[in-house]
């Protein structure tokens, strides 16, 4: 980042062709979700507070679809076998995306804790790479 | 990010709420629309290479879109004070994306094309915001 | 066109393949905007006012849309240097068909600003064609 | 409106709220269609040709959708009591915008079949409008 | 079957290549409209509330698209000439599932009045087949 | 259902709210494919063949939301427990939806593999329903 010239916006150049995956497309919306949840909860207006309920609803299922892509498409067998928990663990991120999670949730809490678990999955992506460039 | 632990998974936060916008979504689909094209070359079966076609087709138009909003929704008019090119910058880019560009094009120049000027909004956008993180 | 304040916007049939563009298309989903912010306004019960405002929010989303599509696919360079105000026109209008404009916004006000908008980009538009056909 | 065919299918300005129905959305898909099946008789190029029967594609089901919209939301018992072939002709547009129809068809023929069948429509249309604004 | 009336609307093996149509599809969004509209009733929580209203208009939506697609898709002409309500029978069941009927509307009799319709049609479509398969 | 491996996949009416998820959505979306694929071999039109491809990933793709959805959003962590090898068959199932299984895929057995997964999924589904209703 010398100059202020950002070469790589995203850590999503791998040394080899990566098919384009990152969990950082999910955590884009899970940040939405947690955002407008405070949002929420610092807006009384009615107005306001159906949208913030709308965006949340809308933002809460993209997050889970990308997870989901990446689940299906990004990780293979070999992953599934050096990380025993990927398969429950993506189901609780999923969950945590859905009703019962953040969505239709306007607590912050839960909008974290689906970030927390994009954070865990983000961490065996990129272990999967060989590490995360930098 | 020591010990290759990825701590945040894409510059996406910000000081200061930042609205969750980041050029990176927009490169995503670049990056798809440039892999598509070169696996367009280097393979013959007609089956492959519709679908490729189509593939193209769906990612340049979501880069697009990711253009689009960033530029109607992110940028403030002391933005457009400050970077006069900006507005044109984004129509080059947005058309870059469309037909013309890589759009229905199986050349990944016209995908590297689209992706030097996503880059160059990705310059702008992190000067306007102080820099990006490290 | 410079006196008579364009009354029917829209005018499919154009002399020469037009590549079927047109700022109605925009204009629809603007009418429907305004019309449910009137009809917000008119009636109390929270369910019409919920479901005034997920149709608000999806009506000023398409007006959007149509207006991008128009700005970058339509719009050539020559248009562009002959209306140095194009591209500020286009992203007023956006903006008006967006958060902080029409979108969440229950004032018929804004729907008519983003109306009146979208007439400013019309009148340009059918200039370019050499004027509207009657 | 007996004599006169409208040559302009579209006006958006009615003198009452008028539900911003208009026949001219399906028709500008419609057109779109017939236009792509043009441009696929005269180019040979695979890939462009692959990008035509795609856009065929939607574009068909566009005005299809538009016109469903039309059938069931806009038009009332006493309009069909008036014209009772309009289910039928409702019936026999959207199987023109459908596969047997236009989807997936080069042939511009079938886009203008199309386009006939909403040019009946839209002369029902203002007919019940009390006739189209000039 | 003409006493039968259907328990089990689905069924999606027939005895020889259907086109993969079923009323099912849409019942089961009806369905979804249907269950909102008593958890709606028996849930005060204003979120919550929000959630229904935008499910219900969904599902309401999505209802109404398969049977347009049924209708248009599916039914062929001698269908018609056998049923001549056919096209009355759909165009009461799309606006039963739009606004004035189940969208936008809390009450689950407007959810119950989708489905009876739907089994109306259902129970033509299974005789069109020559009874639906045990 | 032990002995009886289901026949038909669908039944929407279960005595008790069931949530409307049923395996049958994932199947009609299967059979599509398969039926495609099949259209596919039988026809050598080259623009009903890119049609045929169009067709397959669409299909291929609403297959694999439906049994994304039905994984997350159906099963609880009792299911899991009791069918351990539960997430596997999802994965397994989604990845037969995707590329490298059914999508891009003009042989009819990728489209019978998909469903055959899908098969296996509805039996435990109903199982887990106390059996399916005859």
């Amino acid at each position: 980042m010398s100059l202020l010239r950002p070469r790589t916006v995203v850590h999503a150049h791998c040394d080899l062709p990566c098919g384009v995956y990152d969990p950082a497309q999910a955590r884009y919306e899970a940040q939405s979700v947690k955002m407008m949840q405070e949002k929420y909860q610092s807006n009384e207006d009615p107005v306001y507070r159906t949208r913030a309920i709308m965006i949340i609803e809308q933002r809460a299922q993209f997050a889970k679809e990308h997870l989901w892509v990446l689940w299906t498409d990004y990780f293979k067998p070999e992953h599934v076998e050096k990380y025993p928990h990927l398969h429950d663990l993506f189901w609780r991120a999923t969950k945590a995306a859905g009703a019962g999670g953040a969505k239709g949730n306007t607590d912050p809490e839960s909008g974290q804790k689906l970030l927390d678990l994009i954070d865990e999955i983000a961490e065996i992506f990129w272990e999967t790479k060989g590490g995360k460039p930098s």
